[in-house]
This record gives structure tokens, C-alpha cells and sequence, in this order.
């Protein structure tokens, strides 16, 4: 159900963003309920006039290897459970990546059950 | 109103993604009461790192064909309409496009009427 | 905290995008009391196929200058706020770029607060 758009600039490997993605989608079926295979996946690199970032909003240093991670999902989900997605990603894409974890922006837009269709023009979650 | 975002892999004809937005837009028009020529969306083709999709998510065979429909829209349809308006979109793609039902995702937001300006600076569904 | 994805055609100086993207941001600060340094944005140019509009929805006369400025935020900014920002986003874009005020399209997708992480794996919105 989540579609992810994840954008970073250029200078990467090739396949980080790839892996940026099985780390996002890993962790929201260990953490947020997402179930198994449920992968949908934009990811563009953009160079420096397509991806513009705060380096020190609120205190945080981020650097060009910033990513942003934007996740439209079914509503639902607690504030607490919310907040241990967030921690998870920043330390799964640490240790699996190396991203530091100022340099990861997240951000969830949230719409009912019946806002997805996976094929078939079928509304899925609609029982 | 519709803010349509687009995404699907290259190597189809160049006027391929302005045919699956007309085909998005009739639909729209026909069954959830979008108003004539209210036509915004923004395509975009993907190498094989740049679109992520579940070839089986649900039980549904997807390939590489995979379109991604994403639009933002008013509140206020209801889930009747929804289904019937991803029913028909599924059918009008295979149709016009040959596309194959399992290929169409598709992602419905929702937002305020005065969460629009089309033009001039000014919020033309707040009456 | 807002996202900020701004798309337009091909064609424009290098520096225009960034320009329209500080002109957003600078918006929002002076009229819907975003915090300073709160910068966040997607800007993608397109060619013709990759940026559909209409030209004369509602009647305003669009051209392939057009710029769509979709800004993800927090829920809360009242009817009038918006309305205050789309006259003076169009009004800003227009001194300084001299973007004729029918080719500003904008949209506006409001999230919850605990719906942010900003770096370190944090919901720092959630107090």
C-alpha cells in the first residue's frame, strides 16, 4: 500500500537507491504493519537545482547526501507507532548504508482505505 | 482539480504517457465528476532503479508495464465512486492502450476545495 | 516542514527553478508562518510530454510558462491564510520572475504534525 517517493542527488552508486528502497520497505513491514511484498517505489536523483534542502533546520546539519522519503499509506497508525518508524529507518539505513541519520528526511501523507487500486481496477482494502 | 502524477518504465512510445493522462482525464470526467478541460499532471519516465513495483503483491501478476497513477483530489467522492471509477479506468486503459489490468496502480488523495489555486492567485473553489 | 515538489517546463535559465523554490519558501515564512530555514524541495523541469495543463480552465489562459507548485504541510492554516498565500505567492513570483499570475498553480496537501521527521529519526513536531 505505501507508495514511497524517495529523491537524492546524483553521485550515488547505482544501485543505492534501490537499496534505500528494501531498507524502507523492509522497515515498514517490521515496524508499521505493511505487509509482505507490498513494494511501490519512485526514486529519482536530482543534481543540485533539483533538490533543495535546509542544512541546519532546527539544529540538524544535513549535507548533500540528503535523502527525502515521502510515503503516502493508509491512516491508521499511532503517534508512537509513527515515531518508531522513524527511528528504525535512521538507524537501518545507518548501519545498512552509512546515511548519516541528520540526513534523512521523512515525511507520511496519509488517505483512506479505499484511495488504493493494485490492478484489476479493483479497490482492494475495500471489503 | 486533479493533480495527476504519472510514472511508468521507459522504452514506450514517446506519446504514450500524453495518452494514458487523456485516458485518466475522460475517465475522470465521465465518472467522478471532474469538470471539462480540468486537466494538470505531471509524467515521467523511469529507468529500471527509478520504478520499484511488487510483481505479485495481492496475487497479482504485474510486469514491467507497471503505470503508477497518483492524483490528488477534492474530498467528497464516495467509495462507491471510487471503485467505479478504478473499474473504469482499468477498462478504458486496455482499451485504448493495450495495458494490462494487473498493471494499473492506482492512489487517490484527498484535500480541501480551498486547497487549489488554478491561476491568478486565488482559491477558485472557495465561493 | 513543508515539501515542496515544483514542476515546469522545459526551457528556463539554470537558476530558475531555485529562484521560484525561494520565493516559495520566502512566502511562506512572511504568510503562513512556516519557520525560517524550513526548506525542503523537489524542482523538476519537464518537456512537452512530461507537463500536461490545460489552457483555459475556468477560464485563465494558461501557457507553457506554467509552474505547479504542490506543498505538502501540516494540517491547521485557515480558509483565509490560504487564500492570503496564494495572493501573495502569485503576487511574489510575479515582481520577481515576472511569472504572469495565470500560470501559478497551486495545491496544498496537509498532513498531521507527528507525520514529520526532519533528521535523526525523530518526529521533532510531536511534543
Amino acid at each position: 500500500m505505501p507508495l514511497a517517493r524517495i529523491d537524492f542527488r546524483k553521485g550515488k552508486p547505482s544501485d543505492f537507491g534501490r537499496k534505500v528502497g528494501e531498507i524502507v520497505y523492509r522497515t515498514m513491514v517490521e515496524i508499521i504493519n505493511v505487509p509482505e511484498k507490498d513494494i511501490f517505489q519512485v526514486i529519482a536523483e536530482h543534481d543540485a537545482d533539483g533538490l533543495i534542502y535546509s542544512p541546519d533546520y532546527l539544529d540538524i546539519e544535513r549535507t548533500d547526501d540528503v535523502i527525502f522519503i515521502q510515503l503516502t499509506l493508509s491512516r491508521g497508525r499511532s503517534v508512537e507507532l509513527k515515531q518508531a518508524f522513524y527511528k528504525a529507518l535512521a538507524e537501518n539505513l545507518n548501519q545498512a548504508l552509512n546515511v548519516r541519520p541528520e540526513d534523512i528526511f521523512i515525511n507520511l501523507v496519509e488517505v483512506e482505505k479505499e484511495n488504493w487500486s493494485f490492478g484489476n481496477g479493483i479497490a482492494q482494502y475495500v471489503l
